[in-house]
């Protein structure tokens, strides 16, 4: 365990509401059983690498004490994770060789179902924000709870968007940068054109959008800013359940860390948001990213910078 | 026409040998028929903004001299365009909403179906050489007849690929670099992940492949150098025709101009392919690539190197 630099002096933390759950995964190249998942599992094992995290989340009287450890292993704070009477959250899923799409085999809300995040003083005043994917309208009181951060960023899934389009748009609108994947953000877009559905969805209200495309990395895009990650490029892909969170807490955890919110810090931030992501896919659960060594994380994050980064000469400058 | 700058001193010529041919191509923003179209067409657009062209194709007795015509406007050398007895090869396909792929109506190959390429001595010479999409017995042909060259380069599609495997796949070892785009990489390869496509390709003996995403960018990966760039974000997509010819003419056409294979260009070529690519579907027929200035392709050009790059700082160096 890499504990000892989590609680960075400069790293401001960062807030996530999100789930906390058991998932059953089968992907070719193995499977887990009641293992620790959900969103917010793996964005604070990704973010806690470069700030301290609180996590706010409800499990059932199931719950493994050893999860917890290994949550708190990573310094995050789990004042917030409430224990409620029945079952945790469980999600059962499987994925096929193409890794692309995770076929969901069961979900099970148990404890989530009545789930209502209570957010206390220190909660609500945390300076970043982080509204995993769960029902907009629990977002929405998330929102209404906390005092204005420096930055929030929201996620979410088809299931909402097919549901509760309006209450997605609200949380888009109420939020500093909304992340989706590309299939989301076509259907909540009304546009098959990743570039104009980005288009279009600052127009229906969002300041900024990420929108992540997987092995194709992902696009930032605010009205006046777009900027573009690749993936960082994985040979050992394993599970690809949490990359999304993952990425969030790479990319939220590098804004709170270096404390700056300017297009070079963004564009770190999608940077580090790639790195984490490439490490939770080569294993199962958040594994890897309890184990990844920041000179690691570092070493991957100057691969992938060095795969885009050059010095750009005019073309059509007077021949040398 | 910017003809002026064309011929600049110190760019070094390419030879490319492809079709030239007649398509009617049908997308949601509108139709052309009969329109100049076909590989080395696109591609010489595309590189004669940077190197100038020497042009090896074949058409038949229909072929209008307005296409040849404006085929010289951006000085493309044409004594190696053979006109036989016949009519031009034609290709005619349509696009539906998403844009992704072709759907071919009609290919009438007619002089094409007899062409064999016959190199005078100055082709035989030139030092960058552009081997489109035809058949790979073709492009063996003209390796056979051409003095090794500074960068050789190949292309070719899924057609070859499902009959002629093992023929595409000694062109692959004869050349320096292999464009495929994804589907082909992954058919070829026998590999659904990217990374893993990329990487067999190369235990199979090719010294370097760029794999083109469409929307997603580019990768290439040698047996030492894995770089990526994205695709040029395009509002105003018309018909996809001919993107990969004119990446290829951005890449090699940016070697040729800045005498350099080191990194630094590599990475470089690939945002002038990606530049190039985002001009040349913006319109039917290569169009577009005949009217862009100089200025525009700059523009471009910073535009896409400003998404991507940024001084990477360590997050894990002491707190600031």
């Amino acid at each position: 365990m890499s504990g000892a630099n989590l609680t960075s002096m400069s790293a401001a933390p960062i807030l996530v509401v999100g789930s906390v759950a058991l998932d059953s995964v089968r992907t070719p190249f193995g499977e887990v059983v009641d293992a620790l998942g959900g969103s917010a599992s793996y964005f604070s094992m990704s973010a806690s690498h470069f700030a301290p995290v609180r996590l706010v989340a409800v499990v059932g009287d199931d719950f493994p004490g050893e999860h917890c450890a290994l949550l708190e292993s990573r310094g995050v704070d789990l004042s917030g994770l409430e224990r409620a009477d029945g079952r945790t959250f469980r999600w059962r899923g499987e994925y096929a060789a193409e890794l692309g799409h995770a076929h969901t085999l069961e979900t099970q809300l148990n404890v989530f179902s009545t789930f209502h995040p209570r957010l206390d003083d220190t909660h609500r005043k945390t300076p970043f924000v982080f509204l995993a994917n769960i029902d907009p309208d629990l977002q929405l009181e998330v929102l209404r709870q906390i005092k204005r951060p420096v930055l929030s960023l929201s996620d979410t899934m088809n299931y909402w968007i097919a549901r509760k389009p309006d209450r997605v748009l609200d949380v888009l609108r109420e939020v500093d940068v909304a992340l989706l994947n590309e299939e989301e953000a076509r259907a909540l877009a009304g546009e098959t054109q990743l570039v104009r559905a980005a288009d279009r969805l600052l127009e229906q209200g969002a300041r900024a959008v990420i929108v992540k495309k997987g092995e194709h990395g992902a696009l930032y895009q605010s009205r006046e800013e777009r900027f573009i990650t690749p993936a960082f490029p994985v040979h050992g892909l394993t599970d690809p359940t949490g990359a999304g969170d993952s990425f969030a807490g790479g990319f939220i955890g590098w804004l709170a860390r270096c404390g700056d919110l300017g297009p070079n810090a963004l564009r770190q931030a999608l940077a580090c948001g790639a790195t984490m992501a490439s490490l939770a896919i080569e294993d199962f659960s958040p594994r890897r990213l309890v184990e990844a060594r920041p000179e690691e994380i570092l070493e991957r994050l100057r691969t992938l910078h060095g795969m885009m980064h050059f010095d750009l000469l005019d073309p059509f400058a007077a021949p040398r």
